[in-house]
């Protein structure tokens, strides 16, 4: 059971994009986070060809559509956002980060379609892309390199918008081990310490050996392998001669 | 100013890669969140030669380190975590969904080296790669397409480690033990155990004891007083007739 967020009514629409790995790349981070609907503007058609007919193309890009204009990729959007590198170009949007920003398509998106557009590998979305959109979403990166690869981006940008509110409690299940068996542990490692030649209870070894285990924190199933080993352990150090244990 | 935290003690290691462009990919992702140390265990090396020349490859790729394995790849590293997309698999390690793990992950890169594992694009990592892990990472996707391609992964989790906020400072005084002596301590045990005839490598013994040893989450001056009492057994082990070893 996924917990994931829908978006069913997510469109991705790539603009002008020219690597058909990259193409390919989209569809599949899609189709990782639950994204359907791929819309394709101008492409360069040769690589939207080739990430099709690709080993493995997924239905999601078989149906991609392919569309004229950024108008006419968004006509039954009720909101449409672009994603960009840039903060330094004068940007006539509000921008927001990715974070803030995945909240608001995530409302949005509860009652009507919301379009994501990712500009071209080259020079990203252009003034006149921009100029269909309602607000811009950036995701923060180094100063020293911004630029993101585009396959990449619809990765991070599908990942923030289908995370689950809610952050799930850890698997694991801890069930400590009774006291009766850290102890049993420690006399053993003490024991074998001592056939050892380990200096002994008089430095103050035997007390500093169980502080020691007293801190492993051992589960109540890693205290029984620790068990089998210090008892095997153990018993070569008695019998030296004995080739081998014999299994009981 | 960039408000990132800041990945400068994270170690990305690539476990067998294949494919150059993948390669090339994960350096991208790095540059643009500001991962600096890129390591390769065993990667198919003309895939590595060429991601390496590729035009525009970065000098975090040109200084990426190779390693002939795992261990070798994390000897200086306090935590180890390991990234798959599997949960059905009977995982022998906590898992965690990526933004509860990333926390942690923050919370030790404060004061100390952690490496992220990520492995193969065909088959993830194997059973011996994660025996090295302190526990696994999972970007939550789809029931449908739980398989994320490597570079896409590797821009999702450095996105999420990355990502402003501000981190609460440890409490702990806990220094951990760096894995070079983890590594150790794990075969002195399995060394001591094949002199004493417990079930081997052939019964999957060793790999069960190195998990069972990063469960201790040891300090690094518990680390020490382990590898001295371990020491010390198998000393004895190998000299069963001398009465008293000879400190040194």
């Amino acid at each position: 059971m996924s917990s994931l967020y829908s978006l069913e009514n997510l469109r991705v629409v790539l603009v002008s994009p020219r690597n058909p790995l990259n193409i390919g790349a989209a569809a599949r981070a899609m189709s990782n986070f639950g994204a359907r609907t791929l819309r394709v503007v101008t492409p360069y058609e040769p690589a939207f060809r080739e990430a099709r007919s690709a080993v493995g193309a997924s239905d999601l890009l078989q149906s991609a559509e392919v569309f004229a204009g950024v108008a006419e990729a968004v006509t039954d959007c009720a909101l449409v956002v672009g994603t960009t590198a840039v903060r330094t170009r004068k940007l006539q949007h509000p921008l927001r980060p990715l974070e803030s920003g995945a909240r608001l398509i995530r409302k949005r998106l509860t009652n009507g379609k919301v379009a994501l557009l990712f500009g071209s590998e080259r020079i990203g979305l252009t003034n006149e892309d921009m100029s269909h959109c309602d607000w811009l979403l950036r995701i923060q990166t180094c100063e020293e390199n911004i630029s993101m690869n585009l396959g990449q981006t619809v990765a991070v940008c599908l990942y923030e918008l289908a995370r689950e509110g809610k952050v799930a409690a850890t698997t694991e299940a801890h069930r400590p081990a009774v006291a009766e068996d850290v102890e049993r542990f420690t006399e053993l490692v003490n024991d074998s310490l001592q056939m050892s030649g380990y200096p002994g209870p008089a430095d103050g070894n035997e007390q500093k050996v169980r502080r020691l285990i007293r801190r492993m924190k051992l589960s109540a199933e890693d205290a029984e392998v620790w068990l089998g080993i210090a008892r095997q352990i153990l018993w070569k150090l008695n019998n030296p001669q004995t080739p081998q244990r014999e299994r009981t």
